[in-house]
């Protein structure tokens, strides 16, 4: 173990105000803040903390090789993705065996659906490491958007818009509430999987949650199907059992 | 809509330093400080506040009437809190109607398996209501554990151990991630139910995540059978699948 110390810092959903104490302490304490951003965009995790970064802080972006270029699932992407975060994880690697404490920090929750965990995996057993819990993406749109998501004995379930129709209507079906990421292109498909389920009158579309331009809307009453890759759908639990209290 | 406000106020997992900026504020800004607690134990919301709370600010102790005494299902149990949060309510709107900003403030999200909903829904069409996520119970676990818990694709599923043992099983065996909460007294079953589904040898079991005596283990490793009702186990995804990057 040497000196240094990692964090995966957890910034929460978007808005600043939504970070932790312990989010701002560790910002702080860090002489390296780490950001990823697609290439030519800049980072929405360091959007979130601008107004907080102390005067001098070494900043070290990370842009992905590729995003949606290249299918998830091809080796192609894989490998180079792989070499993107062995590559970062060397970098970070060098700073640490300085001593320095180096701050990751991550939109939402660091360990839910982060690019993060590729770099704890590769670092945590080498070095120090201690994860900020955040506030995640989906617990900031059901806010946003005041309502209630599970309750009691509720299966909740988040679900990727990338599944196959029927696997996401059979999904949507077998739980009670349910988070859909990743809408994007494949909104048409959901609306189907959502109907077919029988869901599709109480799911809520969300875009940009917790930002001042937030869009919410019931999804049958939404007229077109243009999503954002970031977009979400909410349905709730609870309220559409019989027989559940209120 | 009257002048006053109810927050629904998320305070987080446990660990004072896990509340929001925006959780902070709300403290600062209410006249009346609502909290849950079952009757005769100390309110674990306001333990986390405790240090941040206002001179001078009302506190309002909501006592459940009952909390495992009866079935959950039973038309006793329905009752006794339907009364209760009926009672709750109607306590809350004068407050409201004198025109005060009443905080009710909650472990976790409020809007995530929360008590604080079912005050939401019987006073947010009345009054102005806003909601402050919070950092779940179950981020604060992972996080504690330092074990990434969903990445890509997975599918993340929250299942209560109260489920039939088959049940657990199927649905273990249907997700790539999962979070198993009021484990208790289900225990036994909960280990048959991971063994069935093949989860057992990744599942940790995890006390009190977030606290200076937090207790995690392998469940496998684990000798015996006791668990408190809010203990949990955790089932990493993306790991254990074939090709998964890393």
């Amino acid at each position: 173990m040497s000196a240094g110390k990692l964090l995966g810092v957890g910034v929460g959903p978007g808005d600043p105000e939504l970070m932790t104490l312990k989010a701002m302490r560790a910002l702080g304490a860090a002489d390296v803040i780490v950001h990823f951003a697609k290439a030519g965009n800049a980072s929405h995790s360091r959007a979130i903390v601008a107004q907080h970064l102390r005067p001098g802080v070494i900043e070290l972006p990370l842009h992905y090789p590729v995003t949606t270029e290249l299918p998830r699932h091809s080796a192609g992407y894989r490998d180079a993705l792989g070499a993107f975060y062995d590559a970062a994880a060397e970098t970070i690697a060098a700073h640490l065996e300085a001593g320095r404490v180096v701050a990751v920090i991550c939109e939402g929750d660091p360990l839910f659906y982060g690019s993060y965990m590729h770099l704890h995996t590769r670092l945590a057993p080498r070095f120090a490491a201690e994860i900020v819990a955040g506030v995640t993406g989906m617990s900031g749109c059901w806010s946003a958007a005041g309502m209630p998501i599970a309750q009691g004995d509720d299966v909740f379930t988040v679900l990727p818009a990338t599944l196959p129709e029927g696997e996401l209507a059979r999904r949507l079906a077998d739980a009670d509430a349910a988070v859909v990421m990743k809408v994007g292109r494949h909104l048409p498909k959901l609306r189907r999987a959502l109907d077919r389920s029988g869901r599709l009158p109480r799911a809520l579309y969300v875009e940009r949650g917790t930002m001042a331009d937030a869009k919410m809307i019931p999804l049958a009453a939404k007229a077109d199907d243009d999503a954002p890759y970031f977009a979400v759908v909410l349905v709730p639990g609870w309220e559409q059992r019989p027989g559940g209290e209120k």
